[in-house]
């Protein structure tokens, strides 16, 4: 996710600069800097090669630039952040929500609810790693876990807002909820979080693809 | 891959003793250490939380003790093996061998062939990234890509002599071939490398779970 690459930026205080690509028509420079997976994020710093994979980048730029500390310093509470960075990226990222909102729509309903019910598990163990009485999953700020999950801050509601399901409620996990609302108010984060109504344009347009893919995960697991 | 976090170990000289688990009936400790994925490797460290999934323990082992350092100094080395390792775990490791091997048992051949490519291809791409007249991807000595790889170096045989394909040969890449041979002579990966005979045997066992498997990857990428 691009988000987490260009707010790890901001948060160093690395002046950059955005560089817009077109997913459907792929430039020259991006095939020549990410030619394994061809994706964006990539992070050009000077002439040596490009940085790819999201996390990646959020670990060179927290080690390669001056400014507050990403990762926190302790061996174990690194360790920690990492893991849950992993569980995000794997178990809760886009392809989990893909699937809660996108199976009610061609399906029984039966693939959406269970998983809709794994992803609540989900956020529940996430909410748990929240230090106690801290705002960030960083503690008092925004640090590498909060980072790799900055994309569930925006994508998560736009997901609810076009299925109709709730994934998140302030009910349900309170904590996490707020963390949601602290994230988006970071100045920061406000000045690279995708825009809403952006995001929503573009899965509308993308509709059919993700519920192939929903449709492909469900048979996978099932 | 529990082989991993051993070798990581080993070669920082850090005492430790080995629990066998058996995933076919999973102990009281695993499930309470790893309730998450519920999966091996796992490391106990004093009386602090668990660290799992294995390139995460590896880089913890790294930062924890001391002993030689497993990933490099320079930030851009470091995200580099990181992206490697990454690429190693996702495109390259068993699953992607299983394809490689099992579909040709099963189907027609076609999924094989085509996953053999795909492999041979991945495998160029990481034997360009052994640094020029270095043994190893770490340099001179054993580093975080060569222990990510770890695996490839005991399970590709394995799987080219159950299916009868190679996958890895001294002829086409003969620099990776050679780090196969040099990685598994060095003597902390021979304490913790699984024999070989073992390797066999276990995936034997476990033929019919690898063949649905490969089955469902090829419907997914299909």
């Amino acid at each position: 996710m691009v988000h987490r690459a260009e707010v790890a930026l901001l948060l160093k205080g690395v002046p950059y600069e955005f560089i817009q690509e077109d997913l459907a028509n792929k430039s020259e420079l991006l095939l020549k800097h990410n030619p394994v997976h061809k994706k964006v994020p990539v992070l050009l710093h000077g002439d040596r090669p490009a940085v790819c994979e999201s996390l990646v980048i959020v670990e060179y730029v927290d080690e390669a630039f001056d400014g507050p500390p990403l990762l926190p310093s302790d061996p174990f509470a690194r360790a920690s952040a990492r893991f849950w960075a992993r569980f995000v990226n794997e178990k809760v990222g886009k392809h989990m929500c893909w699937r809660s909102v996108w199976m009610a729509l061609w399906t029984d309903g039966q693939v959406q609810a269970s998983s809709a019910r794994e992803t609540a598990e989900n956020l529940k163990l996430l909410e748990g790693q929240l230090p106690e009485g801290k705002r960030f999953f960083g503690g008092d700020t925004i640090g590498f876990l909060d980072i790799a999950m900055g994309g569930i801050a925006r994508w998560l509601g736009v997901f609810e807002e076009m299925a109709g399901v709730r994934l998140l409620t302030e009910e349900d996990r309170p904590l996490l909820y707020k963390w949601v609302r602290d994230y988006k108010a970071d100045d920061n984060v406000r000045q690279c979080l995708p825009e809403r109504g952006r995001v929503l344009a573009e899965l509308a347009t993308r509709k059919d693809r993700y519920v192939s893919i929903a449709m492909r995960m469900a048979a996978k697991n099932s």
